[in-house]
């Protein structure tokens, strides 16, 4: 039987629909663990039992309270504590705008990362801004622009480490309603890919955007009288939202030095659409960039104390 | 107490989510009734008893058979009886394409109208083809565009009494889906329109459509951060998303005549994008629309028995 581990602190990234939790030593992580306890489907009573279900086997050793660092929907309004938003153009993360959450279990320490705004136009992050700060942590002194491919795709333009602008996409959000609530679903059901099929959406949505919501009718239509296959309706959908996506971004990538930050998956169809373009894409882990964003919060904020 | 009526036959409207019948006599409408029980939550064997559960107090009196004409996805595959496509360019409805269904219930006699496909672009359609025979013998001679908002607005080119070609968008379905099951509908709620506000999100969309999705998280971003009220909020996404239809659809109706088919609120939406856009459009009521269709299809379908 191994010991539990007994971190020098732990690294939280709570978002709308998980709650991830790394214990974190000296020589990195030491343990993870990882619920669906998403902030959506908690109340606000509900944040530090979800927490120390995941986290009790770390606190077993623990002399003096372990600081926990989180980042993401945790501190939004609906969340466990308000974090409120710093304002563009910003760094990434400031250790200063921490916020502090009473907890009523001692053997934690815990304190949220604040989200990021932007006035005009409107536009706000929350878990992003981590990953964005340990992109730069990762690789420093990079200037151009980072895409965070997801449910809700960030657009960010870094210069000089800071934040100077940024713009969501509901691309992610849309596909999941698309292929799980639409008309649609009756045709995308299964397993399997096909790039051919990307291509097309990409290349369709890039040359008449405006076509986008009848050209998601045809995917039900060419199943139905033209024997269209779920694995090439699933591609061609993903590449034609990606397509009026980079459509409309096309003034971040164009001429840009881009690299991606998210799940190996979705980096790769974006590196592909971009690729498509003449845009070449570096790819950068989403986790490893939350884990040095977090980590570079921790220790900045510890050597403050 | 009324005698319950005696109909000459009955017209049923079947889609998806509702099922409405009318009992139709020499004058016109004796009486209409209406469920919930629409083709998506119906088994085959479910279809004939939420009919005669519907219509059952209008056969008491019938000594023959009474017609009953249905359009609408009752004759998709995953209908009561499949009802093929017949494929444009063609008159919207043929009385000899008919289909009829076998019933256990010797006192009804039905019959459903088929739609129309397209093969290229795919397209298809069910019960939009029903309105669109309505609205021909509501109007004769009309030669132009006909546009049916709804869940899948349809926008048909008729000529010469046949639906020459069409395209489907899926706005209807987006707006419902973002409005009611995205991050977007804590936003939406509640009672209220803004005129001013549909505006300019037609707007928006018509002069840079392919920004749709970063608009959506606009939508979001601006509630949480610069107090967009849900009736802004609502009147705005229903104009993007009209907006980018209208944008593809524009070959449709540039310097045509149009003439919209549906429900009064959306369609006074639709007419009042056009006119934005420098097109007048005339309305004509749905169910009117509908009722005109399966009157045609019936006294054409009697006399050739």
């Amino acid at each position: 039987m191994t010991l539990p581990p007994s971190p020098d602190w732990i690294a939280v990234d709570w978002g709308t629909s998980n709650l991830r939790v790394w214990a974190m030593g000296a020589e990195g992580i030491l343990a993870e663990a990882s619920s669906e306890d998403g902030m959506g489907r908690l109340g606000r009573a509900d944040f530090e039992p979800a927490l120390i279900r995941l986290i009790e086997p770390w606190l077993a050793a623990a002399h003096v309270p372990v600081p926990v660092v989180a980042c993401g929907m945790v501190g939004s309004r609906q969340g466990w504590h308000e974090a409120p938003y710093r304002c563009v153009p910003c760094a990434p993360l400031d250790p200063a705008a921490m916020v502090q959450v009473p907890t009523t279990d001692g053997r934690i320490r815990v304190s949220i990362a604040p989200g990021l705004k932007q006035m005009k136009p409107a536009d706000v992050m929350r878990g992003e801004e981590t990953q964005i700060a340990g992109a730069l942590a990762l690789w420093p002194g990079f200037d151009g622009i980072l895409c965070l491919p997801g449910t809700h795709t960030k657009w960010a333009h870094v210069s000089a480490g800071e934040v100077v602008s940024f713009q969501t996409f509901m691309t992610g959000e849309l596909f999941a309603l698309l292929s799980e609530q639409s008309v649609l679903r009756h045709g995308l059901q299964g397993a399997g890919w096909d790039d051919a099929a990307f291509d097309t959406g990409l290349s369709d949505a890039l040359s008449r955007p405006e076509r986008i919501a009848a050209r998601l009718f045809s995917l039900r239509a060419e199943g139905l009288i033209a024997g269209l296959a779920a694995p090439q309706a699933r591609a061609r959908l993903s590449g034609l939202l990606i397509g009026i996506e980079l459509a409309a971004a096309r003034p971040y990538w164009l001429g840009q030095p881009v690299a991606l930050i998210g799940s190996e998956g979705l980096s790769r169809s974006y590196a592909r659409a971009l690729a498509a373009q003449g845009a070449e894409a570096r790819i950068l882990p989403g986790t490893a960039c939350t884990l040095a964003g977090l980590a570079s919060l921790f220790r900045q904020h510890e050597m403050t104390r």
